[in-house]
C-alpha cells in the first residue's frame, strides 16, 4: 500500500519523496509579476488563456481540441468523469488507478462506480477492458449491474510504467467499438513523453482518446491541469460542469499565464519549458535508476519515468533516510521495504549526485 | 459470473431458478382482502404496522428495536447505508456482496464507495475487515482514501453460505472497536435461520449488529423488507431518508398487514408463518443437495440454505433443462457448468421429487 | 402551508382527508388471488406487464410508447427526472409542485435543482416558462446558473386545478422550442380526465409531452404508477435507472396484474375500471362542491377535480370535525381555516350524503 | 436579473465591473518569489499554512478555531455545506444568496436543497428564519419536507448590504435554539469590516457563527479563502471532505504564503495588508457613492461597502460606458438601468477621480 504523505518536516533533508514539493519554474513567477496589475476578463475568458490554448492546440496539431484549464488533478478527474457518464454508468480503471485509490471516493461522490481491474504494474490491457465490458453488458445481467461508460488510464501510471503506442491504439479501438469514452490522466504526462521508452506523442493522445489532461502541478506550474477534450459530444455546456464542481477559477488567467509560459515555443531552441523541465526529471531519474541497478537493488516496477520504486534492505534505508526523504511504498518482506523515489523539474544536480553517491556507498 | 434473469418463459417448465417467482402465501392475500376497505392512516402509521412491529420486537426480545418496513432489498440497502455514512465514508463488503455487484451502483449513486474484499465463499472474516480498516485509516493515507464507515454482510450470503455465531461475534467486535456500523442484509434471513447448520438466532443479530433486515420478498410476502435498527444514533429522522429515497409506501399498511401475517404467533403451534415457510424451503433444498451428493456431483459452495450450486456436466444440464429452469451461474470448465438451484416457501413437494428423480437418473 | 398527514386515528370518523386511505378495488385483489401461485418471470418481464402495456398503449393510440411500472409517485418522479437531466441541469416547477415541496428534496438528492416559479393556483404558464428559461440561458449568465432542462407540471395540480388543452399545447411548444423535456406528474390523472372541465385526453398527453405517468396509488390500485415515455432519446437503458434507484420491483407482475385490471376494456360497457373509479370520485366531489357553494362557503381554488379547498369559519370546522376528517390546508384569517376535502374511487355514497347534509346544516 | 460576466474586452476601458480583475497585491507575489524553491510538505501541512492559521486565530482571539485554506468561494461553500448537512437536510438562504443563484446548483449537486427566503435587500431576518424552520419542522409535515439544517448568509450580501451586530446576534440565537448550523459567506468580508457602518468585528463572527470564511480572491490574493470552523462537531475528518471535493491544493503552501502576507501584523502600523487593502476599496466606493448621491442618482440598495448599485438613465449609461466597464444588473424601467459598480483593493486613485468627474459631468 502506497503512502502519499510521508514527508519529513526537517528542512535539511533532501526530498525525493514527491514531485510537487517546490513552487514553480521561475519563468512562471516572472510572468505573473509582469501581468499582475493588468485588468482582464475573469473565469478564463482572457487573452492569456486564449493564447495558451492556441499554443497547446498547435502542439497537438489539432484545431478542434476543446481545452479547459483546471486547478488540480482530482478536480479535473471528477469534473470530466461526472460530466461524461450517465447516472447508471461507471468508469473502468486499474485497481491502482488514482481515481479509485487516492481521491477519497470523489468519483463515487458524483454518483459513479469505479469498476476496478487487477493489474500487476498499473496498466490495463485492451483484453481486460473487453472482458469486463462483456461481463457487464450481456443479455442476462444488464440492468442489475453498473454499465461501463468510460475507460480511465494514467500515462505514465501510478507505478511509473508507460503504455506503448500499440497498447494505446488497442485500448482506443476497444473503446470505440464498445462505445466507451477513453480518458487519460496525464498528471505526469510530460515525464512520460520525455521517457527514453516513450514511443507515443501528445498528438497520438489527441488522436486516440476522447479526453486527456496535460498535468501542470507536478511539472513546474504552481498549479493547473490542461484538460483536452477531443470528443465533441461533451463539449457543449462543459463550463457549467466546471463551475458546478467549484473548479472555475475566478482569476482564470493565472492558469492561462502559466500554460502560456509552459508551452511557449518562441525561445531560441523552440523547445517549450514544459518539455525542457520534463527532461531534467527524466535525466536525473535514469541516473538514479542506473545507480540502483548497478548496486543490485531490485526495482518493484519497470519504470522509465520520474518515479522509481527500489526495494531496499531496511538497514540500507535507515542509512539513506538520515539525509533523504523518500515515500514509503510497501513492506516487501520482513527485511525489505519498497520506497518511491521521485525526481521532478526542480530536482537539483547536486542533490542527485549526493543520492547516487549514497547509493554507491551502501 | 452469475446471471440473474435467465428465466425461461415456457409455462410447463418447473422453475428452480429463483425464490420469488410466485406471489405470496395465501394467508397474506386473505388478510389483504379482509382489511381492504378499512380506512387507515397512511405512510405506515397505521395499526397494522404497529402490531407487526410489536410481533417482531417480541421475537427479538428487544423493546428498543426501531423497525421500518420498506418495499425491496436494493431500496432498503441504499436507504439505510446512505443515511448512516458521512459523505467521505464507504462501506466494506465482500466482493460478491449484492450491493457491490447486482444493485446497479445504487450505493455509489448516493455518493459512497463500496470497498470490496476478495472472498472465496461470499463470507468476510473479522481479520479481513480489520486489515482493510487499518490500511485506510493510518497516519499516512488518511484523507486521500475513503474512510471505512460500515461493514455490510449478507446472511446467508449470495453463495448460500452462513456465518457462524462465533464469526458474527468477531465481526461485531471489530466493528465496535473501530467505530464501524455493522449491517446485515437478510434478504433470505429466514432460510438462514432454518438451516440445519444455523447456530445463531434472530435475537443474536439484534444483539450484535447496528441494523439488519428481515427479508419478505423472497420469503413469502408479495414484497417487503423489515429493517431493524438497533443503533439509536441513526433513528432520529430516519423516516426523512425513507421518504427522500422514494421508499415511503403511501399505503404503508400493506407492509404491516403482511408482516403481521408472517410473524403472528397465535396459531396452535405458535410457530409464525415466516419460520414455517422457511422450513419448507430448507427441507426441499437439503433433499436435493443429498441427491446431488449421492450422484457425485460437485457443489461450488458449502451451502446449507435454500440456494445450491451444483456443477453439472453440460450434457447432464441439457437433459435436466428440458423440464427444469435453473439459474446459470458460471462456466466451470470446458465440459462443466455451475448453476444455482433455489427452493423457496412455495416449492412444491411433487416438483421437488420430480427433480430428485431426474438427478438420480442422470 | 399544507399539511399532509393530519389523519385522525379514530375509526368511527369518516375520512375525506386523502385519496389513499383504503386498499384497492376488489377486482384487483381478485386478480392477485387468481394468479398468486403461477410461476412467472420477475422484474416486470412477465406476461401481465406485457398485456397491461398493450392495453395502455391502445388507450394512447400509440404503439411507440415506452411504458414502465413503478411503485410510487416520489420514486417515479426522481427516477425519471434524474435519468433525463444532465448534471448541471434543473427542472422547472410551480412553487407548489409536489417535487419541490413534499418529496423531502428527493430531486436534489439526485443532484438537481428544482427551479421554482410562483403561481397562485398551482399552474405554470408557457410565458413564465419562457421567461425563466431566457433568464437562465443568455449570454451573460449562462454557466454560473443552473441550466433549465425540464418542465414539470402536475395534471391536475396539487390545488385541484386543471390545465386546458390549449395551455398544455402552449407549454409543449415552448418546451420543444427551448429543448426542454416536458414531464407531467399524473398522480391523479384519472380524476383530471373525469373532470367536467377536462378538454384534454390521455392521447393528448402522449402527443404533447416527453413523459407522463398514470397514477395508480391514488386511483384504486394497492400501489403503482405507469410511467409513459414518449421521447425516444431516454428509453435506452432506462431500466438501469429504475434498478439503481431501488425501484425495480422483484415481483414486477404485481404491477402488471393491477394495471391490466385497471385498463381492461373487455367489460360489457368497455369502460375500463380506471375511468369508472375516477368518475365516482368526481361525481362525489362535484356534489360536495355544489353544497359548499350553495352554503356560500368560499373555495380557495377553482377546482373541478377530486380535491376541494373550502374556507370554513373555525366554528364551522369544529362542528364538522366531530364526524369527518379533513386535511388542514392553511389558516386563512383569524377566524377562518382552509381545509382540503378529497374524494376517491372508494368514497361511499352514504358518507358523501352525510357530509352534504352536515354542510347544509352549518 | 444580475449579470456576472459582462466584461468588456477593450483594454483601454477602466473596469469597475468586478473586484477580481487584477492579480494580487505585489507583496504576495514577492513572498511567492522568496519561497519558491523551498521544499516543503504538501497539501497544506507546511509551515506557511501553520503560521497563517496562527495569525488569523490571533485576530479572532480564539485558539480553538479550526482553519482551512481553499481555492475559491463556490468550492468553499459546497465543501463546507455538504460536510455539515445530513442527506435529508437543506440550507436556508436569501433568494439572492450566491449559493442559490450563481453557483450552478453546486449545493444541489451534493444532494441538498437550498431553501430560499424572499428578501428586498439580500438580508435575512431572524424572524424569517424562525418562520421557515417552523413551517418545515412541525407535527404534520415533517418527513415529507426537507429539514432545515443550516442558515447561510453573506456578509456583506450580494447587494452590498450589511448585517448589524444585533442582527447577527439574533440570527445566531435562532440558529442555536433550532439546532441550525450558522454559516457566513465572507467572500468580501474585509470590505464589510472596513465599512463605515460596520458595528461587528471578525471576532464577533467567531463568537456567533459555526463557520465563516475570510475571502481572499476578491480581496487582494491571487486566489484563496480561509474557512474558519468554530463548531467542533464537524472538524473531525473535514480534510477528507476537502480532498473528496477536489479542493485540497497539492502545493497548499501557496495559500498559506498568501494568507500569511495578508494577516501579517509585524509592519510598523501593525495593520495587516488585508485590512489596509479593504480600506482602499471602501474609501473609493464611498466617494463614488457621494458623487452619485450628489447628482441625484438613485441607488438600488443602501450599500456602504465596495459594491454600489446606481440606477442611471440609459442615456447617462451610454456616455459613461464609453470609458468605463460596469456590471449590468437589471432593467429598472423603460428608460433606466441599474448597474453594479465595484471598487477593490486594486482600484486606483486616478481611475476613481476620472469616474467621479464623469458622474459630476452627466
Amino acid at each position: 500500500m502506497s503512502s502519499i504523505r510521508s514527508y519529513c518536516g526537517i528542512m535539511k533533508m533532501i526530498r525525493f519523496n514527491c514531485d510537487y514539493s517546490e513552487g514553480a519554474h521561475p519563468r512562471i513567477l516572472e510572468r505573473l509579476m509582469e501581468t499582475n496589475l493588468m485588468q482582464t476578463e475573469v473565469y478564463g475568458e482572457d487573452q492569456f488563456c486564449q493564447r495558451a490554448k492556441e499554443l497547446i492546440s498547435s502542439h497537438l496539431g489539432r484545431v478542434d481540441a476543446d481545452i479547459h484549464f483546471l486547478v488540480g488533478g482530482t478536480q479535473t478527474n471528477l469534473t470530466l468523469i461526472s460530466s461524461v457518464l450517465r447516472p447508471y454508468e461507471g468508469v473502468l480503471s486499474a485497481v491502482t488507478g488514482h481515481i479509485g485509490v487516492h481521491e477519497t471516493g470523489s468519483i463515487e461522490a458524483t454518483g459513479h462506480k469505479v469498476l476496478t481491474i487487477p493489474t500487476a504494474d498499473g496498466k490495463l490491457s485492451s483484453r481486460q477492458i473487453r472482458e469486463m465490458y462483456m461481463g457487464h453488458v450481456n443479455d442476462v445481467n444488464h440492468e442489475h449491474m453498473v454499465r461501463p461508460g468510460m475507460v480511465y488510464i494514467s500515462q505514465p501510471t501510478e507505478n511509473g510504467t508507460l503504455y506503448s503506442l500499440k497498447e494505446l491504439e488497442e485500448i482506443s479501438a476497444v473503446c470505440k467499438h464498445s462505445g466507451l469514452f477513453f480518458y487519460v490522466d496525464g498528471a505526469r504526462l510530460g515525464y512520460g513523453l520525455a521517457s527514453p521508452k516513450a514511443d507515443f506523442t501528445i498528438a497520438d493522445l489527441a488522436r486516440l482518446t476522447d479526453a486527456f489532461y496535460i498535468g501542470g502541478t507536478k511539472q513546474g506550474a504552481l498549479f493547473g491541469e490542461a484538460l483536452v477534450i477531443m470528443n465533441s459530444s461533451i463539449r457543449k455546456n462543459f463550463r457549467y460542469s466546471i463551475k458546478q464542481k467549484g473548479a472555475l477559477l475566478a482569476k482564470g488567467r493565472l492558469l492561462g499565464i502559466q500554460y502560456e509560459a509552459l508551452f511557449d515555443d518562441t525561445s531560441a531552441d523552440r523547445k517549450p519549458l514544459y518539455f525542457q523541465m520534463a527532461e531534467n526529471a527524466i535525466d536525473k531519474a535514469m541516473r538514479i535508476k542506473t545507480a540502483l541497478q548497478n548496486k543490485g537493488i531490485d526495482l518493484l516496477f519497470d519504470s522509465w519515468t520520474n518515479q522509481q520504486y527500489p526495494v531496499f534492505e531496511k538497514s540500507q534505508l535507515e542509512k539513506l533516510e538520515k539525509d533523504f526523504v523518500f515515500d514509503f511504498w510497501a513492506e516487501f518482506s520482513g527485511t525489505k521495504n519498497a520506497v518511491r523515489i521521485c525526481t521532478s523539474w526542480a530536482t537539483r544536480e547536486d542533490d542527485t549526485q549526493t543520492l547516487i553517491n549514497a547509493i554507491n556507498n551502501l
